[in-house]
């Protein structure tokens, strides 16, 4: 990777963490260049408009959620035990971190773009439903495998997951709730538990 | 009321509808202004800034949720019954309709405020956080007269609900999920099934 590849990264990870505060339609060239000691003009040398920016940070951000939640969620056993990973790492990238100052980019982009059809809104639309359909599919493994029972409706249960996770991310971001986090934990707890086959 | 408190009224009505879909952050006098064809200055007569009439708007949002949610629900039945009379409402509210035509304004500013310190942030979640304690107070009561399962935790029984209507507006309008709705009526069903008393 030469040096102008390593600039961008590293502009891309301002932006990122800039979105996560001020939203991915509030991020625009000016403010980033601001926010960096950068020129505008500078800017336009790695990113021709504002969509490109946004487009940008947030495939840079859908690459950080693979890392930090998908890739340790495929190396889980399946069943149960890949649902408690996921929704550890889940709650771990919705609490505030570095990377994302202001909570969960994600949560964020969605309810400003719900209204607002383009390539953004298409990117993260797309990302949200491969994810939905991936916990869909874990739910549908685990029925298959017998950790679930047979009556568990895949859809229905990854709906209930996320739903969980969207709370907790509400709670704590918008309320400063401080239980936040620890009712998310147990209503996944409830959650796994009404779907196992044989309690343990 | 004079003619000038009913002008007002539709006002701000309008700025409701505008603020569902651009965001209360983006709703400026001006755009409200365009929207309505009236001149900017003629608006200045009611608001004296853009930040008077996002209060407004979230005041007459709040008004509207009183209205649509809360007093069917104060009217319903304590227990199992009013919590049905307040999904259902919810759900309706969460829907797509001419009020609000870009989803609920609450789940949006709640999206778009929770950095931004400030008298709009603070009427949202003074009102969020009363719901909340209302939805908890309503759990309480369901165990004290033996409707729920008297280890049934209130305010947590109060976080799983709300993550239910919260997920089910997300991926209705983010989604486009056409089972979004169905989804989250069969998770209020299972979540009021776990916290019964008898099983009937």
């Amino acid at each position: 990777m030469g040096k102008g590849a390593l600039t961008r990264e590293r502009i891309v990870g301002r932006a990122v963490q800039l979105a996560s505060t001020d939203g991915i339609t509030g991020l625009t060239l000016g403010r980033l260049a601001d926010s960096i000691g950068m020129s505008k003009s500078g800017l336009f040398a790695h990113f021709r408009s504002k969509e490109e920016l946004q487009l940008q940070v947030l495939q840079a951000a859908i690459a950080q959620f693979q890392e930090f939640v998908v890739r340790p969620a495929q190396a889980a056993p399946s069943g149960e035990e890949r649902f408690r990973v996921v929704a550890e790492r889940w709650i771990a990238w919705a609490d505030t971190r570095e990377e994302m100052p202001g909570g969960c980019l994600f949560m964020q982009a969605g309810a400003e773009l719900d209204d607002q059809p383009g390539p953004v809104r298409d990117m993260l639309t797309d990302a949200k439903r491969r994810w939905n359909e991936t916990l869909t599919a874990y739910a549908r493994s685990a029925v298959r495998r017998g950790a679930f029972r047979e009556d568990v409706d895949p859809a229905l249960f990854a709906f209930q997951f996320e739903a969980i996770i969207l709370g907790a991310g509400h709670f704590h971001r918008l309320l400063n709730d401080p239980r936040a986090f620890a009712h998310a934990r147990a209503s996944i707890d409830a959650l796994l538990a009404s779907a196992r086959r044989t309690p343990h």
